[in-house]
């Protein structure tokens, strides 16, 4: 049997997946791989025979060194859901054809939880059939709600951005002498893994938000309003974080709220709004009458690479070794996860999960590390997330940007 | 007569403001100043009497290093415009009694056009009473849209944020195997500056956006799609860089043209849409059929201190120092503009120039750096542009997120 390794990536971009691309590759490279595929477009890519050679587009160490700080997928990505094998196993013959055709051993697959469900779905046929191919999974997701693993790369980085950029709006709110709020709207539609990693922001020189909404608490807009209105009475500029998860108790997402206020904009229009973000600043504007704007941190969350955290970075890759070193030693339907072995100093080693009890599953913030009036997180929280966004990786810059490799 | 220092901040913070505030106080110290007060608030602060002590706040080195990088006005800021001296004198009379009991011989202060026209109308007051008091403007200003000077500190960094997001925003974007179009919105209500800056994310590794709509050229939806279209049919990705000023031909700001096309959202709601790149998604996705998504760079082009240009933290610090120089050279009613030598090596030098003939006026792109569809800029502008954003000032980062300074 032949030795090549083939590896792809899927779901949503992160500024550290190709950390652990590269990773997969160079362990893969050392542990004596023939050769190294990538799926292009992951798993869809390779239903249509879309594959790369990774020598010759990794071959040489600075190639690796700009793959680590470059964002977002470098292989491309998919949203592609394989359906169960027990009841559909026509992409999966033809997968283990091509499996055959290519010589391939084992397959790495780097992502999320719908990634984890697919190599779930792969292993559990591989084994059906008696197939020697080897199937890891490289957990990726900024969302951190992966269970299993003490928490995934790409989350230091995304923690990281949002902590630095929040401090930079919060310099930035505090310039007039007049009483404002400010609304940073923060990605995560299910966990609070996100708009928790705002409480980063505080330190010596910064209070951070002063109110942090989580999608995992419903959302009262009367204790809200008392809460911010309490803050106004005693501080000019009031901070807050908010997922862009949060929902009403009746379920509803508050991004959903369109609002139509009838504040006119600059130049005299009636104002109409949608977003989580927008919605709040326009109840606090409304109801409680004072300057409120709202800033939507948006994709860059994902994919702002120029800050990402080195802590992540390293780990990233450590886990896509990780990956490829499992899969030569002969695992297969497992999940590499991060386990903590100390908070102070921060140690944290790669261990091998079994992927069947990660996939399809969401890992919330514990209610303990949630304040008791739900609107901001503990110490116990901070402590957690701290360690993550420790230590920069400076981009290469060329003519003044960071400089990428593509495809 | 004494020789004390009093020196403000004025307009919307940039992320190299403090740079030409730590400029101004390090060369008065060294130049013999007495004390060096801060106004807080700028002229709306200093006419509530609300000085600070910067050799107190500012009296050692680090101070100093984490005040260049620390985003926003330090001082704190205000949007205050001084009556003409002829119609109302009332506020200059209270303005040089103040300068006279702190003893001050000479007025720095850093701002945009209004900060000008302030300064403008001090030095026209104080000659006509004779004061001996100086007055100097401190040019700044992301909008680039001061006249009589190369360009304006702020912008650089501005600039390299914009080129350096759109980079990340452009790899984001490529991930999926599907065509779609992104629609960047930049800041800059009036002048292009700001959107042209989109063109730097181009080089060997980025194709950079495939429009740019600028504030200077009326917005022609039909010629729009026809060149949308175009770009579609032979890349899959494209990427639309879209100043928020971007006007109809009749003259409408494209952000107040609401879309309520009847798209519905993932959760099944029609999406009532607002502002300019989410108008011009929607425009596509309606007139062209494909997915189109919208991203606001928002105010962190203003505040984004953890990617500044050190060629423009160093020019913001030179016209500082030379603000506060000129002053005890006994020159008044000036500006410091920056005035370029060469273009390749780079070299700059600061001169001080009327101020009267830069307050209330706006430097609009050119249009010979225009391209001749109205939707590009040529080479002449990224000439112009590309040196400003050359070179890093890495944060002081601690805990994970860069240290600032605040009062």
């Amino acid at each position: 049997m032949s030795n090549n390794v083939i590896v792809g990536q899927s779901g949503g971009p992160t500024a550290v997946i190709n950390s652990s691309l590269a990773g997969v590759y160079k362990t893969a490279r050392s542990l004596g791989a023939g050769k190294v595929y990538g799926m292009k477009y992951g798993i869809e890519g390779l239903l249509k025979e879309e594959l790369v050679d990774l020598d010759i587009l990794l071959g040489d160490r600075m190639s690796i060194e700009l793959l680590k700080r470059t964002p977002s997928s470098f292989l491309g990505s998919c949203r592609y859901k394989l359906p169960a094998p027990e009841e559909d196993s026509t992409p999966y013959v033809q997968l283990f054809t091509l499996f055959d055709k290519y010589g391939i051993s084992a397959v790495l697959y780097i992502g999320g939880n719908d990634s984890m469900d697919t190599i779930a779905k792969l292993s559990r046929y591989g084994q059906k059939v008696a197939s020697p191919v080897r199937f890891i999974g490289v957990p990726k997701t900024i969302d951190n709600d992966l269970c299993l693993t003490d928490h995934t790369p790409g989350y230091g980085s995304a923690a990281k951005y949002i902590a630095t950029i929040l401090k930079e709006v919060i310099r930035d709110s505090s310039v007039y002498d007049i009483r404002s709020v400010t609304v940073a709207e923060i990605m995560g539609r299910h966990a609070g893994w996100l708009a928790g990693a705002a409480c980063l922001a505080a330190g010596e020189d910064c209070d951070g938000p002063d109110l942090i909404l989580l999608p995992e608490v419903p959302f009262e807009p009367e204790k809200f309003l008392a809460r911010v209105d309490e803050l106004q009475s005693r501080k000019s500029n009031v901070i807050i974080a908010a997922s862009e998860g949060v929902r009403t108790t009746d379920g509803t997402y508050l991004c959903d709220l369109v609002s139509t206020a009838g504040q006119l904009d600059a130049f005299g229009h009636k104002a109409i709004l949608s977003g989580t973000s927008r919605y709040l600043s326009e109840l606090i504007h409304d109801r409680l009458g004072c300057k409120s704007r709202a800033i939507e941190f948006s994709t860059l969350q994902r994919c702002a690479s120029h800050l990402a955290s080195r802590t992540d970075v390293t780990e990233a890759y450590a886990v896509g070794g990780a990956a490829a070193a499992a899969a030569f030693a002969g695992e297969s339907g497992r999940m590499i996860a991060l386990k903590r072995m100390s908070g102070y100093p921060y140690q944290c080693v790669t261990e091998s999960v079994d992927v069947q009890k990660v996939a399809n599953l969401e890992k919330k913030v514990p209610l303990d590390w949630i304040a008791p009036d739900g609107m901001h997180v503990t110490a116990s929280f901070e402590e957690y997330a701290r360690p993550l966004i420790l230590d920069e990786l400076p981009p290469i810059y060329v003519n003044g940007t960071p400089r990428h490799v593509h495809l």
